[in-house]
C-alpha cells in the first residue's frame, strides 16, 4: 500500500494515514463561538472521507472580541466542542485536534495592537489562556491539541523577525522563543505526558526583513524539545503586508504575504515545499523524530507520495483541495484517483474570507453549502452529436464553446485538459457545468495546441474524454516597417523588418 | 577540471567559464551618463579576477531624465564604451556585454508613470531605441548585448502579470510579450544573426498577484523562439511594493520583493534557485537548448558546481560574492578556495544603493574604493599568547571578544566558525580586522555552541585558527508559579511549574 496510508502515531492517537486536513478559516460560527450546525456539518463531512487528521478551525483561548470566531475560552464551550469530537469519530478513524489561537486587538481604523504593548502581566495571562484551552481541548474528547503560532497571530509575532520587544521577549532568536517555549511547556505540563500537542508555525514569513527556514529550522527543534509533537508549517499571511480596506479591520491574507500562503493558480504545484524540507532536515540534524508536516498547493497523490517519499514532510496537509472534495483520502486509498473532484486554485475560498463571507468551495453545487456526497456509478454522456467543441484564436486568447454532456443524477463540471504542439495532454483547468466555455489567455505565439474535455458528475463519475480540437496561434508580428534611423557605425547587416499583425 | 570551468560557447562569444557578473549597480556614474575612471576601476577589477561574463551595469537606450546612469543613447556614449569594453578585454578572457535598459518616468512624488500611458509611437520609440543601442553595444566592441526585462522596468513591467494594458500589450500571456518579443525580433535584425542576444527577466515578480514560474516558463520559451542566446533569471525588485520615502523617488529594491532579489543573511544560500530550476526544465521541454543563468546567494564553489551539474543553471551569476571578492573566479581555478573573502550577505551594499550612495563592500579596506588586489603569500598570525577569546552569554546573545591576530601587509578580518554542540565548525559569520568582537544573537536555550576564529589578510590569506572556545545557553525557564485556576475538568496530571529565570 502508498506510504500516505500507512498509519502514523504520534504520541497517544493513532492517524489512520499520513494526510492532514489544516486549520481553515470557514467563517461558520456565530458571534457567540458556539459549535453550531454548519460547523458540525462542514467536519463532520471531513471525517466521512477519511483524512488522517482533523485539524479544526483556530478558536480563541482568550474572550476578546472579534468577528465570528469558534472559543474555547471558558467551559461554557466545552458541550458543543464534545459534541463536535464525538460526531467526527463517529464517521471513521479520523484523528481531531482543534486549533487554539490567541490574538491581539485591531480596529477598523487600521491601527493594530502590537506584542511590544503587552505588559508581563499580559504574557503570563497568554500563558494561563492557552493551558486551560488545552486542558478543555482534553476535556472535550478531541485526540489532542494544535497551539498556533502561524501567521498574524499573538505567538507568530513573538517568534516573528519583527518582533520589536526589548525585554526579554524580543531581540534575539531565544528570546523571540521565550514566550511561545512557555506556553508548550505549560500546555504539556497540564495536559499529561500522554496527550499530543502540534504546533503551526511559519517556515517563512514572506515580508520583508521576516525570517525564513534559516530561522524556522531553529525555532522548530527548540519547540520539539520543549515538548511538541509535531510541527505542521505554513507561510506568510501577515498584517505587515496586509491592504486596508476603509472601515474594515485589517486582514492578514490580503497582501502578498496572503497569496504565499495559499498560493493560487498563478503558483506551480507544491510551491512552498522547500519550506518543510529545509525545516526537517535542521529538526533531524539535532537528533529530533518530530513529524513535520508540509502543505502549499498539494492536490494529486503522486505529490503525496514524493512529499513523504523524498523527505519533504512526514505528514501531507492539504485545505483547499480537501475544501473541495473531501473525499480524497477514501478515493486515493480504494485508488479511484480518477474520481477525484480537483480544486483549481482558483481561490474563490480565499476571496470569501477576505470579504468576510462564509467559505464554500466554488465548485460546490450551488445552495448545497457543502461537498455533494454520491453513491452514483453512472458517469455522465455526451449528447448524441458528440462534444461539438468550437475553437477559435482571438485577440491573445483560445476560446472554446462545447454542447453540454448529461449526467442521470447531475452533471457537476467539466475538466478541460491541454496539449502544447503534441505533447501530452494534461489538465489545465476546470469548468462549471452551467457553463460550456472556457476562455484560454495562456497561449504562445506560433505554438498549436491540443484541447479535449471530459465531463464528471457529483460522485466524480468521468464521462467519455471528448474530440480532442487543434488550434495554431498566429505569430506576433511588428507591424511593417523600414529602418530608416540607422546612422549608429558598423551597420553591416540591418535588415528591413517586414510582416502582418498576427 | 570543474564543469564550472569548462568554456561555455554562446553563440559568437566563449566564455572562459560558466561564472557570471550580472548586472549591478555601482552608482558610480555621473548624471553625463559617460563612463569615467571610477566605472574603468570597477569593471577592470572583475576582468582581472577572470569571470567568464561581465555584464555591465545597465545603460539608458533613451535619454530620458534619471539619476546617475550610464547611457547608451546616442553615439556620444561610443568612445568611452569603447574603451571601456578594450580595457576589460586587455586583462584577460573575460566577455563583456552592457545590459540595456529602458525605464518609465517616475516622480519624488510617489507618482509613477505606468505601460497603460505609452502610446502606440511611444511603444514603437521603445523598439527603435533598444535596436540602436544594441547596435551600439557591438559597435563599441561589446561581445554581446544584454536586455534588460527585470525588476521594476519597462519591459519587465509588460511582462508583469498586473501589466493594465487591455490592447494588444496586455490582458494575456502573448499580448504581455508582444513588445518584448518586438523588441528581441529589432535587436537581432540589427546586430545580425552572430551577435549574442541575452536577456535578464524576472523568474518570478514576488508581489501580490504578481507572476511565478509559471509564467516564466513560457516566456522565457518565447523570448528564446524570438532569437535570444541566454536567459538570466532573476527575482522581485518591483515597485508595488517599494518603501516611499518622503521627497524621493519610488526605488523598486526597498520592498519585499527586493529582499528576495538580493536574499541576504536572513535567507539561506541559493534562496532563488527553484526558479532557474523550473523555467529551464520549461525550456528544455519545449526543445530549446538556451542556456539559462542562475542566480541568488551563490558564493561557493561547490554550490557553484551543483546548480550546474544538477541542471539547476547552465551558467551560475555571483553579483555580491564578485563584489566582495572579483578573484574568486580565479582562486576557484587555482584550486585556492581558502583564499576567497566570502560574502556575508549583510546587505550593506544594498542599503547603499537604497540610499542614493555609492555602492562599495563593506568588507573592502575602508578609503580603498575597491576590492584589494595583493600577492602577498604570508598568512596573518596570531600574538604570542594566541587568540585570548573570551566568551560570555548575556539577554539572549553570545559574546565573544579576542585579542588582535597581525599580518605582514595588512589584517583583512576575521572568519568566524561555529559548530552546534559537538557538530563540525562551519562558517558563521566575518568580523572587519578593526573590531575583535562579535555578538550571536542566534543561540537556543539547552544548547552547547563553540567557537573558532581564522583571521586573514588583502590576499586571502589565512593565518591558524583559534583555540575553540565553547558556551553553554541555560535553558529558558518560566519564572516560578503554582497553578491555581485549574476549574475545568478532567484535570489528573498536572503539575506545578518551577524553576528559576534562565
Amino acid at each position: 500500500m502508498s506510504v500516505v496510508f500507512h498509519p502514523f502515531p504520534i504520541r497517544s492517537m493513532t492517524l489512520p494515514n499520513r494526510l492532514v486536513l489544516p486549520a481553515m478559516v470557514t467563517r461558520l460560527s456565530g458571534e457567540d463561538g458556539l459549535v453550531n450546525d454548519d460547523i458540525r456539518a462542514r467536519y463532520v463531512r471531513y471525517a466521512k472521507g477519511g483524512v488522517g487528521l482533523i485539524v479544526v478551525e483556530a478558536m480563541a483561548v482568550h474572550s476578546a472580541k472579534s468577528g465570528p470566531l469558534l472559543r474555547i475560552s471558558s467551559d461554557e464551550f466545552l458541550p458543543g466542542l464534545t459534541d463536535l469530537a464525538n460526531r467526527c469519530h463517529v464517521e471513521g478513524p479520523s484523528m481531531v485536534v482543534p486549533q487554539i489561537i490567541h490574538f491581539l486587538k485591531i480596529a477598523r481604523t487600521g491601527w493594530r495592537q502590537t506584542v511590544d504593548m503587552l505588559s508581563p502581566e499580559e504574557i503570563d495571562d497568554i500563558v494561563d489562556a492557552y493551558g486551560m484551552a488545552a486542558l478543555r481541548a482534553r476535556t472535550a474528547g478531541f485526540d489532542g491539541v494544535e497551539l498556533h503560532m502561524a501567521h498574524a497571530y499573538t505567538l507568530a509575532s513573538f517568534l516573528s523577525r519583527l518582533n520589536p520587544r526589548r525585554d526579554a521577549y524580543g531581540g534575539t532568536l531565544e528570546n523571540r522563543l521565550r514566550l511561545p517555549v512557555r506556553v508548550v511547556e505549560r500546555v504539556r505540563a497540564i495536559v499529561g505526558s500522554d496527550f499530543p500537542v502540534g504546533v503551526r508555525m511559519l517556515g517563512e514569513e514572506c515580508i520583508r526583513n521576516g525570517y525564513t527556514v534559516v530561522d524556522a529550522g531553529p525555532i522548530a527543534v527548540r519547540l520539539a524539545r520543549a515538548g511538541v509533537d509535531y510541527i505542521s508549517l505554513s507561510a506568510g499571511g501577515k498584517f505587515e503586508d496586509a491592504r486596508h480596506i476603509e472601515g474594515e479591520p485589517l486582514y492578514p491574507y490580503t497582501g502578498y504575504s496572503g497569496d504565499r500562503c495559499m498560493p493560487g493558480a498563478n503558483y506551480p504545484d507544491g510551491a512552498n515545499l522547500y519550506i518543510p524540507e529545509a525545516v526537517r532536515a535542521t529538526v533531524r540534524a539535532a537528533g529530533l523524530s518530530t513529524p513535520i508536516v508540509a502543505a502549499g498547493k498539494i492536490s494529486t497523490r503522486a505529490l503525496a507520495e514524493r512529499v513523504v517519499e523524498s523527505g519533504k514532510g512526514d505528514l501531507v496537509a492539504m485545505a483547499r483541495a480537501l475544501l473541495a472534495d473531501p473525499d480524497i483520502p477514501r478515493k486515493w486509498r480504494d485508488a479511484r484517483e480518477d474520481r477525484v473532484v480537483r480544486c483549481v486554485y482558483g481561490n474563490v475560498c480565499k476571496a470569501l474570507d477576505e470579504n468576510f463571507k462564509r467559505v464554500d468551495c466554488t465548485l460546490w453545487p450551488k445552495k448545497l453549502g457543502q461537498a455533494p456526497l454520491s453513491d452514483d456509478q453512472v458517469p455522465p454522456a455526451w449528447g448524441p452529436s458528440g462534444s461539438e467543441i468550437r475553437v477559435e484564436y482571438k485577440e491573445g486568447r483560445v476560446l472554446l464553446r462545447w454542447s453540454s454532456a448529461t449526467d442521470n443524477e447531475a452533471l457537476y463540471g467539466y475538466e478541460l485538459f491541454r496539449g502544447v504542439g503534441e505533447g501530452e495532454l494534461v489538465h489545465h483547468a476546470s469548468v462549471r457545468a452551467a457553463s460550456a466555455r472556457f476562455d484560454d489567455p495562456r497561449v504562445l505565439g506560433g505554438e498549436t495546441y491540443r484541447y479535449a474535455l471530459v465531463p464528471y458528475d457529483l460522485a466524480g463519475n468521468r464521462g467519455p474524454k471528448s474530440e480532442v480540437v487543434r488550434v495554431t496561434i498566429p505569430e506576433s508580428h511588428v507591424e511593417a516597417r523600414t529602418l530608416v534611423q540607422l546612422s549608429a557605425k558598423g551597420v553591416d547587416n540591418c535588415a528591413s523588418i517586414t510582416g502582418g499583425r498576427g
